[in-house]
Parts: C-alpha cells; structure tokens; sequence
C-alpha cells in the first residue's frame, strides 16, 4: 500500500514526506536517520518550543521585522500546538542531534505549512511561510532549544511539582497535629530508642518537604533567565537588538512566569547549569520522599509479623498466590521512582559537563531527564498523597505495647545515677529478659517511688516541635 | 459520553473495566491508583510474560495439573500477545507495585478473558478461565516478574545487542583494514604525539568493540537462570515439584535460549545481581561507545577549523541558522545515550541493592532500565554504523600535511642522542617555528644524513595490530 | 616488643589502650573491630566535633549544670584540639558506626583524659572528667555528629570553596575583558560557526562561575540549622531548655557563621537533605569547572596538530618518552576531580535517602563525601588559576588565520539573500576549497561589494556581554 | 630553619629537592603543581610500578640493551620499594596529570637515584643511573601506567577481594547448614508471607556471593592484558620487538598471575574498559552485600521493639547517652561502604568514556577508585564476617512465635478452595485479629481436620536448597 506522501526540500533536496503530515523535510530526515529506542521528545518541551515562536512572531511583528500575515498566522498556528490540536506531529526522537536542531525545525516546519494553509495557501514546497527565514526568524536553534527547557522545565516544576509537594506536606502535617499526643518507641540504628510523639515522627516528614520545597525554588531563578535572543553562538547575529529582551517579557506574560532575558547569553547556550542545579533540588526531594516512603511502610509492616504501628490504606490485591495479602505499593512506586531521579541526575551531570565552545550538544538528553524527573515527583507525591499519606492512621494499642517493653527508657536515669549504673541496669534487662524496673531494684540504683517518677515516657518527648 | 463497562471482581470487591479490554479488576485498579508520569511496562517484558503463560500452561497440562481445554486456550491466548495482537491490553506504568504483580495480574486477566472467548465463553466474571487459579497456576509474581525481567533482558542482548554490536565491530574492522597503511599524527593529552596508522587507531576501536561483546556474553549465564518454580517465597509451594525445570526447558525451546531452573530461587527472587552485573556490562559497552564516537567527531571537526582527518557522511542539514553547516549528528546521539546508559546504571544499582528478605520490590524500574539501555545501546550502534561509520572517510592532503608539521617525531632520536637532548631539539624549534630538522641540525646533535635516516614517521609505526 | 598499655573501661569492659595516647576503650575498641581501608574522618570534621565540646561546654557551665572546673579544663582541651595539638589522636575509619557514635567518643574520650591531666588528674579509668557524663553531657552522638557535619561543611565552604571561586572567576573575569577586542572563529557541534570575541568565550565562563557561587550559597541557610539540642532522638531528652539555642549562639560565635538551631530537629537527624542539597550544588560547579577546563585544553591543543588558539603555562614535562612534550595538566587534574565529585554525589544521594525512623546511619560516609568534594573543588580551582589561568594567553597569529577561513561567515547574508541561497555558497565553497566570497560571487547572489560590506567578522559579535 | 636540599634538573632547568629524598625534579615539581586535597597514589599502585620497572630491567638486561651493572641495581632499588623499604619516596596527589606521566617519573627518579647509590655513585644529577633512559627504558608513561593499573586491580583482587568473600560465603553457607530446620515466617513487601526455613534464607546470601565471585572472576581475563610495550602511543616505537611479551611474562613471574601482553595495545592504553568492566563486577557485589547486610540487620532488630529473630554479635556500646544501646554496626559499615562504591563506579565510568585519541587521560582517578573498592570491600567483607557473621544466632522463640501467628499460610489451601474463599478466610481474620483456623472454620469453607493436615508451616518449606 502506498502511502500518500509530498516532496519536500531542504538544503540536502528532496524528500517525501506523508501528506497527512504538516512536519517537513527535515523532520522527515530525523526520523530516518535516528530509529533509536522509543522515547520521544516530552510534550511539555514541544508545548514550550510553541510558546517560544508564538512569542517570537509577536516580537518580530512589533518590531516590524516580520510581515503581519504572516505573522498572525504563524501565532495562530502556535496557539494550536500549545492547546494541543496537533499531537501527532512532533515524532522525533530524544536521540537526534544534540542542539535539538531537528526538534525546532520540527516546530519550524508544522508551523509554516500550518501558517501557509491559514492564510490559504498550501503545505510543502509552495507554502507561503518559510520555516527557517519566517517562523525561525531572529531564532537559532542554538538559543532556542535551550530557552525550550528552561521555560518547559519552569513551568512544570511551578504548576505541578510544588503544588503536589505542598499539597504532601499539608497532608502530614495535619497528621503530625492528629498524632501529637500519640507517645511512641524512637528507633535509631533499627533499635529501640527514647520515645517521641507519633506527631513528632511525622513533623520531621514536614521539615524535609518544606526544606525541599525551598530547596526546588532556589533553583527558578536561574532557570527564569532565557538564552532566547543569543541566536547562534550568544552574540546575538541576526537578531533585533530589542530581540531577546522583548521575547523573554512576552513569554513571562504567556506562562505567568517571570523570565528574563539572560544576562549572559555564552553561558545559557554553552552550559546547562541551571538544569544541573535544578536536578540537584529535584534528587534532593527524592532523598525527602525516599525516607518518608521507607519509613511509611516499615511502620505499616506485618500485620503479624513487622513493626505493625500504622495502618495504611489498602487499594488492591497484593499478590497473586497469597490470598489475603496488603501490600505498601505506593511506597514501592514512590522509592523506585527515586531511584530512577538518582540515575537521571547522573546522565542530566553527565550532559551538563560535556559542553564543548559555544554549545552544549547533550539537550535533548538533558531536557528528557529533567521534565522526566519532575513528573515522576510530581506525580507521584500526588498519588503517594491521595492513595496512602491521606488515610494513614496509628495502631495504638501496638504502639502502647511496644512503648511500655522498651529497654531504652532508662536513659531518662542518666542525669540522677549516671550512663555507667543506667547501661547496667539495661543490659541485666535484656540479659534477663524482664522489666527495666525489676532490673532497676533488684541492683538497688533506684527506689521503686524514684523509678516510677524518673521514668515516665511521656515526659521524655520534651517541648519542640510536633 | 458514557463508555461501555462491565463490572469485574477481585478479592477487593468490583470494579469496572471498559468492555472493549480484555484486562481485569487488578489491572483497572492499578490504573486507577498509579497515576504516575508516561512510562509503560517494556513490550519486551509484555513478550516474555506471555512466554512464561505459555510455558506454565503447556507444563501444567502435561503435569496433569491443568484441564486440556483450559491450557489450549490459555496457550493460544498467549501465542496471541507474543505474536504481538493485544498491544492495547497491557497499559500500566512502571511505577506500580514493585513487585510487577499488578502487571503480572495483567497478564493473567486479558490471557484467561481472551481464553475464555476462545472457548465460547464470555469475558468477564463469568469467564470459563481463572486468572489467579488457572492462568497464574504454580505461580506468583514473585518469581512470574523475576524470570520476565531475565527472559526479556537475555532475548534482548543476544537478539538485538550483540548483533548490533558485531555490524559495528566488522565496519570499523573493515575500516581498520582500509586505513592501515595511512600514517599520521598521534595524539595523547590532546597535544601531538608520535605517530601510528589511522588503521592502528581504528583498530583499537575494534578491540573496544570485541572486549566488549565478551563483557556482555560473560553476563549471560546468570541471566539464564529463571526464578519460575519458586512461586511465594522461594519455596515452590503450590507448584508441582517438576514444574521448575520444566518450565526452563520449555522457555528455552519457544525463545531458543538456553534457560536452566536457578538453582538457587531464594538469591534470584530476593536479589537482581544478574541484572546489576548484566548492566555493569552495558555500561562498560557504552564506555566504549563513548570513546569511539568522541573521537570520531572530533576527528571530524572542522570543516575549516577543526582537527578535520577523517570525513563523515553528511546526513542533514546542521543548523537553523547558520546555512551550509553539517554537524556529527550520529556521534551525538550515540554519546547522549550512552550518558543516558551511565543514569541508568545508577537506577538499576539502587534497586539491585534494596531488596529485603524474601523479595526484591524495585522490579519494574530494574526492568524499564536494562531494556531500555539494550535498546538504546542496540539501536544507537545501528544507527551510528549505518548513519556514520560506513561513510568513513580520510582525508588525505590534511592528515599529511599535521603528521609533517609535527615535533614529536623527535622521540625517534632518544635511542641515539638520549631524551635530554631529544628535548632540547623539539623545544628549540616549538619556540621559533621551524621544523625539528632545522633545530636539530642547528643544535649540532646529529648530521642532515643522521636524521632523515632516524626521523621517518612511517618506520615509527611499528609491526603492531592493524 | 611490649607496648606501654593502660587499661581503660567502658560498658563491655576492659581494654588494653596505648598510654601515649588519650584516647578510651570506646576508640581502642572501634580500632580493633573496624579495620577497613584507610579513610579517616577528616580533619574538618574533627575541628567541627572539637568546637561542639567547647561551645557544650561553655553553654553547659553557663546554664549551671556542669562544674566551673571541668568546664573550663574541657574547653581549654577542646581549643587544644581546634589548634591542632593533638593530631595523632583521632585515628578511626570512616567504615564504622553509620551514626558516628565512635566518633563522637573518640572527641569524649580525648577532651575528658586531657582535661583530668589539665586538672592535675590522670589519664584513664581514674580520670577526673567522665567522657559521657562530663565531655558529652546534654549531648548524644546523634545530634552531635550532624552538627559536627554542618560545622565542617558550611565551614569549608565559606572559607575556602567560595574564596577560591570568586578568585578563579576573577582571573577569567580580567582575562575576557583583557581579551574583550579578539574576534574568532566560534564552534558549536565541534563545527565552525559564526564568530565571537575571545572575551565573549571567557565571560560564559564568568557567568558560570558567578551562577556556581549563588548556587553553592543558596546552599547554606539549610546548612546552618543545627541538630545539637536533639540528644537521643529529636525530643531534647537530658539537654537543658535552653541548651540548643545556647550552643547554636556560641558555636556561631567561634566560627563567625550565622548557625542557628534547627526548628525542627527530628529532620535534621532523621536525614542529611542539607547535605544532598550543598552537594547538589557542589556537583553543579564541577559541572561548570569541567566544561572551563576541557575549553581550555581543546584551546590550547597543539601546538601544531590542534586548534592551538590559546597558549596556557608550560609547567613541567609531559612525557617520559616524548621529549618537550607539554600537556594540559591542571585541566587534566581538574576534570578528574570533577568526575570524583559526580561519583560522590551519588554515594551522597544514596546516603541521605537512607535514614530510618529517628536517625540517618550514613553519616561518616556523607561526612568523607561532602568534605572531599568542597576540597577537591577548592583547591582544584586554586590549583587551576594559579597554575593556568592566571598565564593564559591568545595566539593571535593563529586565531586569526582561522576566523579567515571559516565558511560560516556566510550566516551574515541570510537577512540579505536568504538561508537557502545563503546554504548554497557555503555547500559550494566547501565543496570546491573556495574561499565564502568567490563561491558567493561565482554564483551570482550578491556583488563583491555587497559581500564586503556584509560579510565582516567584527560586525558579526554583537553587543553583549564579553 | 632552612631545609637541606640539593639541585636536580629536568627539561624544565633546575629545582631544589630535599636532600633526604631519593625522588627527583619532576616529582619535586608536581608537588608544587598540584597541592590538591589529600589523597595520594595508592600503595598497591606504587608497588605494581615497581614490579613493572624490576620487569623492565630484567628483560632489558636479556634482551641486551641495558647494562647489566645499571639493571642489577635497578632490580635492587625496585625491590626494596616492593618490599617496602621506601614507604615515603612516593608523596604524588591522585590529582596530577591524567596519564600518571608523574608518579611513573616518581618511581623512575626514586629507582635512579638509588641504583646510583647501590652503584656507589651520589643522588641527584650525578647519579649514574638515568630515570629516563635507563629506568625508563623501552616504556612510556603511557603503557607503565595502564599497565600498572591492571596488575594492581588483578592482584589486589584475587589475593584480597576474592578470599575475603570466600571466607564469608563459607561462614554463611555454615549457618544455612546449621538452620535448615528452623521454620520461620517468610517476608515479601515487608509484610508477612509464607514460611521458609532460616537455612533457605541464608541460601539466597550464599548463592548471591557465589555468584558475586564468579562475577569478578570473569573481570579478570581482561585486566590480565597489558599495555606494556606500546610506548607512547600503541606502536612500541623504541621498545624491543620482544619487550612487550618477555615483560609481561616477567610479571606474571613475579606476582604469580597469567599476564599476557594486550593483543591489541591501542585499546588498552586509548580505553580503560577492561577496569570499567571490573568495576562493574566490584558494584554488583556491592549490591549483594548491601542486601545481606540489610537482612541481617532487620531481622536483628529490636531487642524489644523490632523483628528480634536472629541475635547477632555485641561488639561495643551503641550510644554516648543511651544506656545499653548496642547497634547492628557491622552491618551499618558494610553499607556505608557498598554505597560508596556505587559513587566510585560513577566515577569511574565518567573516566572510563572520557578518552580521547590516544590516550586516556584520566587514568590515576580510575586507580584511584577501583583499588579503594577493592579495599572497600575485600576489609569490609572480612570485617563483616569476623565481627558479625560469625556470631548470628536465631532467636528460637521469637522464630516461632511470629510464625504461627501469620496469616499467609493460608496460601496452602489455595489447591483445594482456590484463590478467593483463601482470601476471604485471611481477610476475616485480619479484620477480627483471630487466627486463621478460626476464620477458615467460621466461613465453612474447610474442616478442623483439614485445615489441620493443609496447613502446616513444615510442609510448606519445599525441597529446595537450603
């Protein structure tokens, strides 16, 4: 069966391209030079590069370096890319050239042969808007993919990923205050330790995502600052002066984010530190979630047989021999969802430092990794959230039982007889399998009236937070 | 617009399933609660799942632990997925349980629905084949996953890895043949250096290339051990005590691999030390790969500017911006891939060391990783040898005219007049650009005679490989 | 030989311990159970443990509850130590307890012996000062050693990474002014592309520089919260009220940084984020550090074989075999400590996300980590501006002859003729081994004196930065 | 005070070295160059060059292009050194030159300067022994170096690694042995599952080491090639024809391992995939033990408050204010350690993929971290085994106790109700906190009498290993 196709030119000449299909020639190129794996280009870049040449037709057509059909055509042509009416034009692989050359001419060629049928002309060879010297004006795919990950990057850790680790956050922290009053067995090493509060376990979950969350924002203002306006190698050839500023304002106003334009334009095209940074904010949040998980389900652990303190909402059959079975399955996606942010952030370092020049040549990669990482936290602090944080209740009568056994109360001795006589008095408990207290008197260290008022777990749990 | 459903159960009540799936309860229920970024379950562990089913239910037919009518169709079904028919019926993420249960329970649910419509019945609750008791018989995702993952991994690497791995190696092979008697500059340190052949240096990559299909081989034996006949815990309760070897055999005949029960089931389903040292060996390939397309692209550089020895083919246009530019795509995307591998490993080493006792729970990500590095090494060495390295070409004039202005051919003296003088020569004529000979005669250290017999680069290049 | 010993004894007993040395049973005994490699906990981390003893101390005399006499013995032992009087007395591996416990009784064991003999007391079991009761008092190993990790890493940073990176940028700072008028050619995919001024080059890597400092100091404010007032598990147990706001005020005093107590001390003991996150950023700027170095040493490449566009200091000799062999030995020290600090990043990672319950147990090797990579990286940026960048120079002669030779001059004419026929000039060019202006002529599209006036490399950089 | 120093004199001109010192100028200069953090060239490293330049010397000798006066006392200096006679002759950073040009020039002056003294001759520039031309002979930095790096790794493997894992897998495979009969509850997802015998759980660990050692075994062939011979660049310009293979029997000779000479040299000395392949091998046994150590030291945990089923040495106090505290702290070294070695492999792949042309440059930062993996976890290994497992009890009582409270051995009736009436029996009793028997009576759906003979915890073990 043959297939419908155009001939479409490029530099290199003539290609067929699927008529159903408003990519072009060099579009059509990548894909038959680059039949690598299955991952494709993220939407949220392709929705960002969209965004960069609406904003870019605006400016130009302000600046009245682009005819003003033209121009509209190519900004209307953009808003439907970014409300999502062509999903199935951006085919190109993660693996391609290293500018993400073949990705922005993607972008370039839907959107002058969508442009061109706008104002009614065709698609192809006779289209009446020109992919590099109409929609790529005063761009370079050198400024441009790199502004792509910023502004995707941005906006996706703004609008999901903080708002899912806050939400997070004020779902343990409503939990820490539920759990205030619920005195429980420290455990450090894994062993039995002084008590706390349940609700001071859980206020520790809240420090780290707040810690977390400031971490992530202390990694936006360098990803705010735009390459778009550097052009080919950042000293801006063949751009309008007015360019870069005026493009990085009109795409500040078309996210709601405040972008500037770079200050430096050799650094944003020749590095990607920004995305370094912001990735070691993002694998700092999965160090938080991956404690929090793993403490989640030890916790949860049994119900016979494990520590046995928490209940945890039981969503779906655990296993498929053993009848019965609950298992902590949100805390098993969140961890390995953590692990996998700890390998993107080494292939992300990797990219980050084998800029040669003028250019960084590993985005593509980069830019895969990064908005990879932030959905996988994103979502999955949501669903950690909404399918176990939320319904997270205390066994108490496990966690009495478990208090009042625990060896490690002695420590409350300390400051009356000294960690020498206390640690003697521990050891022959456990040694002897009995009460601290039965150990306590039978070595005369103590009275019973003394050791009934020195040893009172909930007044080992102190005043600070949680 | 209301989609047709129909009610389906499990052990947690019902649930309803779109009536055009065939997948059950279990599966409807993971979508539901892991609503978790892009990633799917790799086809090729889909594939192998399917393989395991078919082999069970042939096993357990000739067990006599299965009815004749219920294994046909379970085996038909199967035959179905693994001939790639129902590629819509298995739709849920990597990050689910880490077990693989829930896609494991997929499988069991679409095989005994599809089944029992291949039997007249209907799909459904009143499905005439049971997911867990029929479909899933002497299993558990426990050791169902475990084998998947090595079933899929092993195909992989030996049908598409090596293969790939062996085009390149006899391309580069031929090139280093081709290239033998061409002698040019060396370089270490990036600075000049004594001279070889340009067939001496693709020779090393060749020898990159065989070292490393040995490293992946060496992986294999352990990958061909299967966990199936462990079931829960290891133990092989509820599966027949000849289910285990006969379960390898029969993977081995339909995959013509050659798979052996593990002999030791608690290690292979606690642990995924076969996958980690399967990966230690892609990585180590992608070391390789790293090199070779590194050097290629710099040896490529230019067109004026550049190092500029070897040309490449030029495949598609190069910038956006800059007309006429072409740029060493294929290097680029073999080395962002192989950063990509270097990420993964880390992921898959995380997972690969936090299994707890009877289980490893980080099954899906360990999974998504190796295939997904097999598959980008795999396709990446494709596309580089098809895209770059059989276009390979030296350019002559300009390797001449480097290996000619070089002052490190003095090295050729040291046997005759000692390094310390040697350096003096070279050093002389770095500082007042002449050539080594104007020095060294200049120096009065050796005759005109003496050095055109000592000094000839292609006597410097030895008798060595290639 | 018989070597002089005293017995000293702990809660396991006795033990035979050197008497020359001040240490106790508890160090004696980790000496003898962890003998593994031979990484020692960093000398900064010692200084850090020390200040804790002292400010404890102070605080601890202040608020009444520990003896005038002891006190004051304690601290001067303590400030004995800061000076570096007893290096030899801290001889435990890092591969111990993951809390530091043994650590933290190395530092007890020291002060209270030394402290007895300041006090005119013994050394040994009839000391004067008792290590947990005295040294340790208000104190557990638990908060102690995160705040010694604090301490030390904010320490370090402040007073050695950021100086170091604000003077290497200064040196590339005055090198992009000083080379502020020299146009080259720029490269992008290791191609030629449009020009750019050496300065500008060199002020993206002041950019760098300038963005690493910011991200290393958004670093920290987590940094300086301290754990110390936690004791055993976050709840203060045994600690005075105003113990932790005490020793925070005092240890800020000694060191000059604004450390305050953590608000929450159950995160701060719980996991190390504070540390993931510094070494988040630390990873950046050897992100930053490794693409300035290789710049550089591709720069400087040569000197006849390479791009040779830069010359760097010449400090030793390259080779031992090819003699006046010079290299690019401080990029290549410094892209090797790069790469180290990637590795540790992930050891880092994997660390931090390791906590359980009440306390993180991977704290001497996030220690070793963390303090490593700051020095590495201080004193590799050091090593790097002094041995090479302060000497950088241009080789104008042949920076440019190769701006005259690059065909991507043509970039210019695209507003003029357009990127089509601006593509084919180059192609011809090329092609043929013409020079941009006799392809450009030859076909017709612009005058000779259209192309001189449009083609000039000055014209071409721009007016940004650099 | 003014140290005794003496003149010495490279290509650079004259520097002063400590009189007392055997190095020479280069070594001098380094020292100078690179004040970089405290990490030195490894022992191990420093003794494999000094078997490296023994090896030279004898085989010059007979191949006669050595003196033999020269090469008898270079023989003796290289052996004092490999018995360690010199321990602070060699005071190199890791961080110098990236081929290591430095430390083998270190060796070489060391060697030189004391053969001239064993030869009755003076240290300094009067010696008559030449570093370069006599010790030196027939190599390069760049084929010593590799080549010292693959005896060091092999040698440090098989006479450290390999025994120290041996010694644990047979402490292991002892108590597997010891507790093949106790029956105890298996764990999946942390939560309860079917029983298994502790002597099975141990199984897994031993076949895990098991395979661990047949991992790195396979690591070996390659590291037993080597690049001696190859000179500066691959070709052996100015070594003997026969130098290569007559070297790397001599060293095979000397440590007694099967070196061979590289078949080809420009792999080995361009690459360092034969120490990232290793290095692959040393991580998957990093995952391995962090598995065990993990198991070990949950299943130890409590005493009151944790799973408490096995015991397990108690080898120093735990904690500086808990009384009594003891901690699984060789369990807690062990994964310290293992996570430090995936950090040192990140480090190593980066270095391993990082080569350019000729040489890899990056070679002592590989040695660097291979051999303290090495270190890492041969030490680690034994000291878990002497302090750890060699003292593991099972807790009896506990044992039995948690079995027989677990819920998962209703998986035994699922061949004789199937799946679901299974599940409705464990869910009951889950939800009323009866046992299993109850619920299963209370449904109907079994007898007393089978669920008597169905479900008893012995027959549910297998027959598996173990």
């Amino acid at each position: 069966m043959t297939e419908d196709v155009r001939m479409e030119r490029d530099t290199f000449g003539e290609i067929a391209v699927p008529n159903a299909r408003l990519w072009g020639a060099q579009t059509q190129r990548s894909l038959q030079n680059f039949k690598i794996s299955t991952e494709k280009q993220s939407p949220e870049l392709i929705t960002a590069l969209a965004v960069i040449k609406r904003a870019a037709a605006e400016v130009n057509l302000g600046l009245g370096v682009l005819d003003e059909q033209k121009a509209r055509a190519i900004m209307q042509a953009a808003d439907e890319i970014i409300a999502g009416q062509h999903p199935g034009e951006f085919p190109l692989a993660v693996w391609q050239t290293g500018s993400g050359t073949q990705t922005n001419m993607n972008l370039n060629e839907v959107i002058a042969n969508r442009a061109s049928e706008l104002l009614g002309g065709e698609r192809g060879e006779a289209r009446k808007v020109h992919p590099n010297d109409d929609v790529n004006r005063g761009q370079s795919s050198n400024d441009v993919f790199p502004t792509a990950m910023h502004v995707a990057a941005a906006d996706a850790i703004v609008k999901h990923l903080l708002p899912a680790l806050k939400t997070l956050r004020d779902t343990l922290d409503g939990k820490a205050k539920a759990f205030a009053g619920i005195v429980k067995i420290g455990r450090t090493h894994l062993q039995d330790a002084t008590p706390l509060t349940l609700g001071q376990e859980f206020s520790g979950y809240v420090a780290q995502l707040e810690h977390g969350i400031r971490h992530v924002e202390s990694a936006l203002p360098h990803l705010y600052e735009l390459a778009q306006g550097g052009t080919a190698v950042g000293t801006g050839l063949n751009a309008h002066p007015k360019f870069a500023d005026a493009v990085a304002a009109t795409i500040g106003k078309l996210t709601g984010l405040p972008f500037v334009s770079a200050p430096n334009k050799f650094e944003v095209m020749a590095a990607a530190d920004a995305l370094v940074f912001a990735h070691g904010a993002l694998k700092t949040v999965a160090a938080g979630l991956n404690k929090i998980a793993n403490d989640i389900r030890w916790l949860a652990s049994g119900p016979r047989c494990g520590l046995g303190e928490l209940r945890i909402p039981e969503n779906e059959p655990g296993s498929s021999i053993m009848p019965g079975k609950v298992n902590p399955t949100q805390s098993e996606a969140l961890t390995m969802l953590c692990a996998q942010v700890f390998g993107n952030d080494v292939a992300v370092n990797i990219g980050g430092a084998s800029g040669n020049f003028e250019l960084n040549v590993f985005r593509p990669m980069i830019a895969h990794n990064v908005l990879q990482s932030v959905r996988l936290l994103a979502d999955g602090a949501r669903s950690f959230n909404d399918n176990c944080a939320v319904g997270i209740e205390p066994n108490h009568e496990r966690i009495d039982t478990l208090l009042n056994e625990s060896l490690m109360l002695v420590t409350a001795l300390n400051p009356h007889i000294g960690y020498d006589k206390a640690a003697q008095i521990a050891k022959k408990a456990h040694k002897e399998g009995t009460t601290l207290k039965a150990s306590a008197l039978a070595l005369g260290y103590v009275t019973e009236q003394q050791f009934d008022e020195w040893v009172r777990p909930k007044d080992m749990v102190g005043r600070t937070a949680g």
